[in-house]
């Protein structure tokens, strides 16, 4: 490609609502163009990006025998009504009415047409299994977009969808996509991390996320830096700190903490560790009558060391929680503490609740808690001696750095990570709800077990820049660069030596095959090289008059500090060399 | 690609709602799927169509210099009201509402939001010219969506448009996008016919539709086979008939024509030609005020030959007519005719209206036409003696075969013809409405001189089905076809001759680069050849043991009646060649 024949338009400043580096840098590059909240014009530059990934997801779809179609925008509501969904789904998924006033939604994801698909053409065991993927425009009404393609409201997916006839099978096709996945983001040259994700309703392990690393990621992600143990902070295991519990040492005392309301105010005020102190947190479930009219509530004390958090997808499993749960009202703790939140505690209670202990918590001794009365903590408590033994015992926290790895090989770490990809057993969900059913051996109807395969294919440019920019702008890894090469000719007009070897060494890599870009726009070497190093394409050749003369040319690799002066003959093999996988 | 790695699913019968070949054949072939009305899965074998047809049309865009971005699917309501579009266009513009109740559109087209970049990106003559385009999921609602992927609601198309600085270099975009388009349909590999089209208010002789040819069009082509001339009815000219009128020969007479209210009835009853009869077609035009309210209507009487039919189209370009016209109501022709249509003629008006003649009918001399009173013909009417000349005289008429040529060098044919691509010059249109301006050499803004340029990708499929199908299926020309080669081994699961062969041969045209389908699913010959004579694979090889045996395959093109055998050696030299371009 020839600049002359592209479109090139870089920005000095990112517009003052690009909140994160990779938002600024794909505006500043040209890449994207804001067209309305969370919608965007992608520009040629990043367009050019966005092919390269899908080419690579859609390459290793079919390697992994995966089969494209294409699922259209705009569905009809009735299949979402199949499914419950489009009552469910809040307003996330865009609703729109037709000029004869039938429902229509606007894809956000594409199950409910799928199976509608498989429950028709899938009809007997001999074709499975089988997995169906497109590549194709999504939209979800966010309703705070940012981030510019990291969460916006329109988007490119690829989504893929396996059919099998048992779990057995279904394991397998999940294996697969596993490794197409790994395969994938590979290739795309980013650093990423696999973890465990939660299961939800569905339950089982088959559930991944695809996390590239970056500093900047609003995902935490636990691993263990010694073994493969890899989740995410929903669903990583928090192991009792504690082996056993000691014996008390400490007799209880009620201790004035005035305007101590937290865990951390208390350890200062008595000069305790924080690891001493305990939290409470106050939950509530309801029991609802066939009107969804509240019967009856129950309300629960959770407690967590003082410098641990509640993890609430991990309460969420708790045996009665999984209805749901919500945060106890004030007039609520009033009625079974005796006072306002603050300085609760699981002794002295006005009327009874259920008591889960965190698996830490159960194991400590002469620990701190609130005395249920403000401006009061009771210290040195200890189970069975001063309050009775937990209800519960169970893994309710997040765990955090340093913990033990819950697979006994080593100490956890966390990195942030920005979620890319995601492989999910659904199980029956979708088949038995829509009736998607085969014929078994036997003739019998059974319904397909299914697995659904993302990937946000225009978020991997947004996650690829967080991982990997400096402060000259974006630095791509070499299989996602809108281009792979830039030749840039100093002075291309005045001097007819460098046009030229410009456009000589411009079409020989052409002819190898390369992605390679002739800066012919014959701008001055200083916009020219800022332009190159924003947009972030690998490598770079330089070609000027003086170098000509003494035979040589600049190469300079985009984390290079500093060019390397090349022979002319020798610049072709050299970067042959550079771009060998 | 192996059969067993895709997914191939044909039907014997076509659902009963397919009322045309193409749509029929899309379905049984499994090349797309109804979702709802005018919405389709486009199936494995179907998207493989799509995907070639988009990489010809993106090959070539390229070549000719436009640059590809990709504008998005939900476009914010601003910009088409700016344009006065959200309100001017009928509901086949699909309006919808986000979370905030914002006003969305999901995008039929994209002018606004391309000039909405354009007055960004472009503010110098230096940028210019300029061409965008896109590859995108369309949705227009149509009133009776039909004809499968003909005449869909949700669609894909290539649009571009084009940035000039003045109409001159528009016009070099326009030719440019015109050869682009002659390659693209060459490439293709479908019979076509550039026609020039009407341009409508923006004028000027900058349109043409390119035209696949079909027997089953719904566009009717006018075409001179002894010259390049070529346009579509609403625009081809029709010359007069007659290069002069004659002299009256006969009286005057009101002639009893009871029960024959039109032209054939009445030649067929006074035994003359229908080409001596005049048709009369009455016409109002309305005047408003700035509310919209009627404050004047005038009524014309338009004439055309009797064997003639009125154009519209034509009929809208009359002075007078330029701001909409009507068919005038039954109260309005009594009031002018004295009397209800059926009879009506130029003579004896109760209250004048306007008269245009049609070219020919201008020349006619004693002809027929009504009497104004039921059951009554004036014969022998003579144009100066009976009635006064006419008011106008223009070309108000469809051409109809053998009329002579309008460029004077043959006479006309017509064609039926599918429309699948359209350039049209736009000028200022939406620039000057959004202010897309450039800084000329001298500093002063301009509006820039705009064109758009569209090719409906999955209409494509239809049209070269329409073209392209015999009473075995669809016969797919070698560049869209799904696969190229079919290599079809009878019995590949009891031979292991076979087996070998097959797989060789695959491996082999693979290698090649040849995009070979391995067909092995196990199905029976009959069955077999059956699916891809219907799926329309161009080239197909089908290995036996007996011809291994004799060390021969037979291959046969999809148009050939009969199977050629060839040397097992001398197989893949033979598909080398017939598929050279």
């Amino acid at each position: 490609m020839k600049a002359s024949n592209f479109f090139i338009s870089t920005l000095k400043e990112a517009p003052a609502d690009a909140e994160v580096v990779s938002h600024k840098l794909m505006m500043r590059a040209g890449m994207i163009k804001r067209l309305g909240a969370g919608i965007y014009n992608y520009m040629p530059m990043g367009l050019r990006v966005i092919r390269k990934v899908e080419n690579i997801v859609r390459e290793e779809m079919n390697r992994a025998g995966a089969v494209e179609l294409l699922m259209p925008v705009v569905q009809p509501a009735e299949l979402w009504q199949e499914t419950g969904r489009f009552d469910k789904m809040g307003p996330e998924l865009l609703r729109v009415k037709d000029r004869h006033d039938r429902d229509f939604i606007i894809q956000p994801t594409s199950e409910e047409v799928v199976t509608d698909i498989a429950r028709q053409e899938l009809r007997s065991y001999k074709q499975l299994p089988k997995n169906f993927y497109h590549i194709q425009t999504k939209f979800r009404d966010e309703r705070r977009p940012r981030f510019g393609v990291m969460r916006g409201r329109e988007f490119t997916m690829k989504d893929a969808y396996s059919f099998d006839r048992d779990k057995e099978a279904a394991g397998r096709s999940y294996e697969n996509m596993y490794a197409a996945y790994c395969k994938i983001f590979d290739r795309l040259g980013l650093q990423y991390r696999a973890v465990a994700a939660d299961t939800g309703a569905i339950g089982g392990d088959r559930s991944h996320e695809f996390q590239v690393i970056a500093d900047t990621g609003e995902d935490a992600i636990i691993y263990c830096p010694t073994s493969d143990y890899a989740a995410n902070i929903e669903l990583a295991e928090a192991v009792a700190l504690l082996a056993s519990r000691a014996g008390a040492t400490a007799a209880l005392a009620k201790t004035p903490t005035p305007g101590k309301a937290t865990c951390a105010d208390v350890a200062e005020l008595l000069q305790l560790p924080l690891a001493q102190t305990v939290k409470s947190l106050v939950l509530a479930t309801d029991e609802t009558d066939d009107k969804g009219i509240i019967t009856k509530s129950t309300v629960w004390l959770l407690l967590v060391r003082g410098d641990h958090d509640l993890n609430e997808v991990k309460a969420g499993k708790l045996e009665g929680f999984k209805g749901g749960f919500r945060f106890a009202t004030v007039p609520e703790i009033i009625e079974h503490f005796g006072t306002k939140p603050g300085y609760l505690g699981p002794i002295g209670l006005k009327k009874p609740v259920k008591i889960v202990a965190d698996r830490t918590v159960a194991n400590m001794a002469d620990f701190v808690c609130g005395a249920n009365e403000v401006d009061f903590h009771y210290t040195g408590v200890n189970w069975g001696r001063d309050l009775p033994e937990p209800d519960f015992v169970a893994d309710i926290r997040n765990v955090v750095a340093g913990d033990p790895s819950p697979d006994g090989k080593g100490v956890l770490a966390i990195q942030r990570g920005i979620e890319v990809g995601h492989v999910f057993y659904l199980g029956t969900k979708y088949s038995a709800a829509m009736k998607a059913n085969f014929l078994d051996e036997a003739g019998k109807p059974q319904p397909m077990e299914m697995g659904c395969y993302g990937i946000g294919v225009t978020r991997i440019l947004g996650a690829a820049i967080e991982q990997n920019h400096d402060e000259r702008g974006i630095v791509w890894p070499d299989a996602i660069a809108p281009f792979t090469v830039v030749v840039c000719p100093i002075g291309m007009d005045r001097s007819e030596e460098v046009k030229t070897a410009a456009t000589k060494l411009y079409e020989e890599l052409l002819a190898l095959g390369i992605d390679v870009l002739l800066d012919d726009r014959g701008e001055r070497p200083g916009a020219m090289f800022a332009d190159w190093e924003l947009i972030g394409v690998p490598h770079r050749v330089v070609l000027s008059d003086r170098g000509l003369k003494e035979g040589t040319v600049e190469y300079q690799g985009r984390r290079d500090a500093e060019a390397t002066k090349l022979a002319v003959a020798d610049v072709v093999g050299h970067l042959k060399g550079k771009l060998k996988p």
